[in-house]
């Protein structure tokens, strides 16, 4: 079912994505539809594709607009401004309206920074961009930096001084700390100068809020909110502002549509130790009777959180300093409040997932694992005939995934990519970039569902049927496949942390000389966000130990650049084993393409996870799939 | 070479240890003899030893103590104290009159924090010392806690309040903030009310400073200094205050004879950026044309370094927050310096070791080799008659070590524990403990020299002849061996830390439901502290890479308790190999038990690594070995 805001908002959009020029204008505009039907988003994603098909690309608008940003800088009497991805609510999904970054520079990947001085300009990205940014941006008007070599703060001692203008909604209070040593006196301002230039902005989501289900959630929001308060009374605190809209999903038992991929809604809240909740959020989304369901919460227009945060100021409050607003911080402080740093307190009890949420991840990764399995049978009879690109792919798989009624969208935008660009960790396949599989192609294929039971993210690498894989390439798969059984197979103490982890899954690759350029694995929210902490697996992962019951990918990789790229990626729940032990349990459940295993490379032990895995994958995939697919599967799943 | 401090202050240290009936009397006695002629120490151990025997033990005299300092405390108007371990310099090994934790409590362990309050007092130690602390110290007088269960910080919020003195001299900045959610006011005191206790407070010691000549160290004294000051300045300082002596040894290129087992001249410094120091030291222990060698160096009495300190007072003052002490970093702000917290800035120049020093490694590796190769050769003979003790055994091994002229003294009390004795980490043999050796015993000797050239840290685990290792037993050996093996075989990127490699070592026991309660590896110093930062192979190891020329432990083990202790340390050095990628040279040579290896649980390149490295020991040591250790070493060193 579309959104009722979506179908207001599109056109809008859509006319502001052709005035930037931005190679995501379809993008835009599919997200804008989340959590609708599938097939009615496919339809009119087609419709636009056409429209979009026959009209000229605009020429980058950057330059002229970062000179707009900077005569009203020199207005306000500020000597540089910074331009973070974030929105306001600190998410990985921003929604149009706050695409201030992208609409400013062209750069459209999901983390980065702009610093733009009166006579020099720099955007900051992570390993995972520097191409992509090299090929949005105008480096005339831009410098692109990599953020691992050269950070914001260092960039600025040599080039920042003065007066530094920031929208202190969209940076958290560690943000700002980054920049602690530079000389430059940094002024949040009331009014974001983007805003003032951008003179279509689209308008602020209103995506409806719905109450997630107790057979979902497993736990309901009254209990959560007493233990949420526990949390907030053991830290010495009065209260606690929370800022990340999944945190207030997860608290309350709702979802929400505001942004695409997760079913989030934008909001922010009050907790008090006390268990009662202030929900800052515009009434006109709540959908039917969800008002009178949730008790013990007061309902409050977004207008009224400065006031309410001003009414702290004789308390405690508990403020997460990696999500909270500077804004908040800021205002809390001259209030009067005394300001107590810790983590978001539904952090970790959101990240525990209970029984209810465990069997719903199950149950989704069965269907999830279905559609997996009837999109790989499919291309491996389309893929060797020329005949399927990666954009027909994914949305083949789009489909696999929609025939369900608890379906509620893609959980991030696939990565569906064939030779030369499956060695580009984010690549989003474009209308330039498309390329038609061939055989021998190795293609690699990252997707995700949002299920009202679950929230799933896979990647499979799979040979295109008809042609030979190198023995380089095998070779790189192998280790690949080493390094994710190694952590599938893992078995450690309790307290241990993603971060010791992490080399497990990229030894083998190390000692051929090799590695991958990101973590090892990130949590999973239940139907919320698809990347979620505190846990993670990766060099850093930070102090939280990996706890029981809580889900995170297994995806390591191998990039060749300009020649191929490879991802084995299922999700694990974190259960307890024998001993005061814990261990994974391996939910994901789809074939790894044996072409690419060179066995000989396979401990016996490896060997022998990887054939109970593909039994375990036949035996409950088998009696779900059609028949074309169920016999593709004995085979894809065979022992080795 | 006795020092010249040494003779003097035996007899009233000695006089104490017999006081405080503590069981180290015998430790504190044989310390104040480091870097000494190792045989005129024996002799005087041997004498002391026959003499602490003849008299009885005295009882605990704790609760009288703690009395005394209860009394002290409430006619300061004070509620309760802190007595750390720690010295004024912080360092690992604390002269005889800065023990006052032990003198307090009874408590020797090498960690640890007493709080005394008027009505309650409890001693907080880590995992090593949690069976230790309970035979030391007198429970019902002080409550011995676990610290990862119970922090200092968490006890106090429940007990305690008012006004709680420390010596800010004893404590970190860091220190203090752990305990920065308590109610507590903390006050710093001028004098230690230990100190005013205790009547017979043995001397500071004056032991002498020698120059660290260029052949050992590698490069100049004024090169370092540069290096140095460029680090303080590119940290936009204008000067570090040092009070880690084991960095001031490095800068100053000297040696020092201050403390037990590491050579260390305890001193503070101050370094301008433009590379001038002034040393702070007690001008008596300068031995020879020290004090003309040290150009650019201004040597002090250490009682001008408050005023000097207030000096600073205008200036950006560069200060390690892990390792300045209370005082200074106060006494800077008081003064109006700005202070800004840093790593210590010769701790990375100091770990990343140059040629000369890596070399010199080499060079004393090799002569340690040959002298724990003729003690296992003698062990292998003599352990099964029943006519060694772990401290019989122990001398021995201090004999082998003492044959060479360059040999300075142990680099730390010898580990020397057979059976149930292994079990305990951080054993230290006394007349009570000290246990037989029995054929069939699993006997763990860890063990280290300080060399003019280096500084040597060896553990080898094996079984006494004669008799039958379990099965289980043998199954941990080898999974301890397997851990070793994947460090030592390890191949890692540029920028990998030791806290990533962690598991590598630990993941075969793991499988088991096993693990030790250690971290993998430490840094090892240049002669200098057989712990050195900030490199680290552990589960926590901070954010400091590991690079080219550093040295480290590689000791995975397991601990049964009541049983048997088995570890298997190796030092090895951070190298760079193909690809731009890291490796570690093993440096320790010694062959490893084959009795307690069982080859079905290694892998293929396990045992390759087996081979290779005991036939690398064979080929290096054979030549210098006595023909009775050299029979030995060709069997106990073969292949499999």
């Amino acid at each position: 079912m579309t959104p009722p805001n979506a179908a207001e908002a599109v056109s809008g959009v859509a006319a502001s994505a052709f005035d930037t020029g931005a190679p995501d204008a379809l993008g835009i505009l599919s997200e804008l539809l989340p959590h609708a039907d599938p097939a009615e988003t496919l339809r009119q994603v087609e419709a636009c594709r056409a429209e979009l098909a026959s009209r000229p690309a605009s020429r980058p608008a950057s330059q002229d607009r970062i000179s707009a940003l900077r005569s009203e800088l020199a207005a306000r009497g500020l000597n540089g401004f910074l331009v973070p991805v974030a929105d306001e609510y600190g998410g990985e999904f921003v929604p149009p309206h706050a695409r201030r970054l992208s609409w400013l520079t062209g750069f459209t990947g999901s983390a980065g920074l702009a610093v733009v001085l009166a006579d020099k300009a720099a955007i900051f990205v992570d390993g995972r961009y520097t191409l992509q940014v090299k090929s949005e941006v105008d480096a005339k008007t831009l410098e692109p930096r990599r953020l691992t070599r050269s950070s914001p703060a260092e960039w600025l001692k040599d080039h920042g001084e003065g007066r530094i203008g920031f929208d202190p909604w969209l940076h958290t209070p560690n943000d700002l700390r980054q920049l602690d040593a530079v000389a430059a006196e940094f002024v949040p301002l009331d009014v974001n100068p983007v805003d003032a230039l951008w003179a279509d902005q689209p308008p602020r989501p209103l995506g409806p809020i719905r109450p997630h289900d107790l057979r979902y959630s497993g736990r309901g929001g009254e209990e959560k909110r007493r233990e949420v308060a526990r949390i907030v009374v053991e830290a010495d605190c009065d209260a606690a502002v929370l800022e990340k809209p999944d945190s207030i999903a997860w608290l309350l038992n709702v979802r929400g549509s505001d942004v695409a991929f997760a079913p989030l809604p934008l909001s922010r809240a009050i907790l008090r130790g006390d268990g009662a909740v202030e929900w800052f959020v515009d009434e006109r989304k709540l959908v039917g009777d969800l008002r009178d369901r949730l008790d013990g919460v007061s309902i409050l227009e977004p207008a009224a959180f400065p006031e309410r945060v001003d009414a702290l100021g004789r308390s405690r409050i508990l403020l997460d300093p990696g999500s909270a607003s500077v804004w908040v911080d800021t205002r809390l402080r001259s209030a009067g409040a005394k300001v107590s740093e810790g983590d978001d307190p539904c952090l970790l009890p959101k990240a525990r997932k209970n029984r209810v949420e465990l069997d719903g991840a199950r149950a989704c990764h069965l269907r999830d694992g279905v559609a997996l399995c009837e999109f790989l049978a499919w291309l491996s009879r389309a893929g060797p005939t020329g005949t399927v690109t990666e954009r027909s792919a994914a949305d083949r798989l789009l489909r696999f995934r929609g025939a369900g009624d608890v379906f509620r969208g893609a959980s991030f935008e696939t990565i569906s990519g064939s030779g030369p660009n499956g060695a580009i960790v984010h690549y989003r396949v474009t209308a330039e970039s498309d390329r038609t599989l061939r055989p021998g192609d190795l293609y690699l294929v990252d997707s995700g569902g949002q299920y009202l039971d679950g929230t799933t993210d896979v990647t499979r690498t799979v040979l295109v049927p008809g042609g030979e894989v190198s023995p380089e390439a095998k070779d790189r798969f192998t280790r690949v496949l080493k390094g994710h059984i190694a952590i599938a197979n893992a078995r450690f103490p309790a307290g241990t942390c993603g971060g010791q982890l992490d080399a497990l899954a990229r030894i083998s690759l190390w000692r051929a000389g090799l590695d991958y350029d990101h973590g090892t694995g990130h949590g999973v929210g239940s139907y919320l966000e698809v990347h979620e902490g505190p846990q993670r697996i990766a060099a850093k992962s930070g102090a939280a130990p990996l706890e029981p019951g809580m889900i995170l990918s297994n995806e390591p990789g191998y990039y060749e650049p300009n020649a191929y790229g490879i991802r084995i990626e299922n999700l694990v729940i974190v259960r307890e084993s024998e001993g005061g032990m814990l261990s994974f349990e391996t939910i994901t459940l789809a074939p790894v393409d044996l072409a690419l295993v060179e066995p000989s490379l396979l401990a016996p032990d490896e060997r022998s996870w990887l054939n109970a895995y593909h039994s375990r994958v036949r035996k409950t995939l088998a009696p779900l799939l059609s028949d074309s697919a169920r016999s593709w599967l004995e085979a894809a799943a065979a022992s080795i």
